[in-house]
């Protein structure tokens, strides 16, 4: 099989934003009077925020989770302001580009989120097309965001590659049929990435741009 | 062998503090104008504050390493105001103190940080002894301040058990010939820790004071 396109998520995987969203949930999580401890938010980054609120507050999601979702928006959107590339995340996103694969942005990020994340990217002239909370019901790990971003890209699954950083992403590919490859750039260990069904695990963007080849072809 | 001292690690591992320190080296080394990738920075929390420079700022941290290291005080001690025990830390450490083990928090913390981390704690009554960063040249994972906790505590290696986040507590604790229990609660995963040669390894102190026997006696 040939690779037609790279379908990549955007928090960890290209911007260094995942520990501003763990600070961020956080202050949110303190603020509505449940403190939940910084790996457990951690581990749950890159997972539908409904699915996140449900692993983290338990029983109290319905009562305190909109707040606190209300309050996590704020506090990131003030966090996010000098986010930045991941180390080769621009170069890697070009190269997808100039080896003539579509590049899809497939995050569940809201609208609001991914044109912060894509102007800190500044790599629009090289993306396809991408896809937003807006494009479905439930996020990963649930696959019907890799399923939109296949379809719109007009690709079968075995002719995609999904590159994310959690196991939510790597769960979310491995039910839509797609290969995934992880980087640790999210803070999750390559033993977890490969525990989770990962093909490939390597550092970052610049890493994975090292080792193309072998990776993406 | 029975233990008589249970030795431990404090950020990560008693308290919920491993994030903060993250969020100020990040804030730190963009002041400095040498920006570096979030989980670089996690995967060095729990090495010696020196090393940690080296290993993150390379042949500038002669030059920045100075100024980056003041501003991380000042950002972590602004953010550590409100910082809390990790689920079940308060617990585990009265356990041990009840069963009549010496508690040792065997850290190398600076003596500032380390009085707002007894203070986050609340424990010092359980506490036999501790130690800090004026105890040792250079902290983990060389395995100096373990070896200082156990002439402290007037016991052998082998009569005591190390409790750690870190794959740097691990190995310095493998190095003083102390056997190493880890916790996820610092944000390293489970199968990096057991990689790293943790004898077992617990979520947070909640979990391991519910396998206390097994672990512990």
């Amino acid at each position: 099989m040939t690779t037609r396109a790279v379908l990549f998520d955007v928090d960890g995987t290209l911007v260094d934003s995942n520990y501003r969203h763990v600070h961020a949930w956080s202050q949110a999580f303190a603020l509505v009077g449940r403190p939940v401890d910084a790996w457990r938010i951690h581990a749950a980054i890159g997972m539908d925020s409904g699915l996140l609120l449900n692993e983290l507050l338990g029983e109290e999601a319905a009562e305190l989770g909109p707040r606190a979702q209300e309050l996590h928006g704020r506090f990131y959107a003030e966090a996010s302001r000098d986010l930045r590339p991941l180390n080769g995340a621009r170069e890697l996103v070009k190269e997808v580009a100039r080896r003539g694969h579509a590049v899809v942005l497939a995050t569940s990020a809201p609208e609001d989120e991914l044109a912060t994340l894509r102007d800190a990217l500044q790599v629009d002239e090289f993306v396809s097309l991408s896809t937003s909370s807006e494009d479905v019901g439930t996020a990963k790990p649930e696959p019907d965001i890799v399923r939109v971003a296949l379809t719109r890209a007009g690709v079968d699954a075995c002719e995609a590659v999904f590159i994310g950083d959690s196991r939510w992403d790597v769960e979310a590919a491995a039910r839509a049929g797609v290969k995934c490859v992880a980087l640790r750039s999210g803070g999750t260990g390559a033993l977890e990435l490969f525990n989770a069904g990962a093909f490939f695990v390597w550092d970052d963007p610049a890493d994975l741009l090292a080792h193309y080849s072998e990776t993406l072809e």
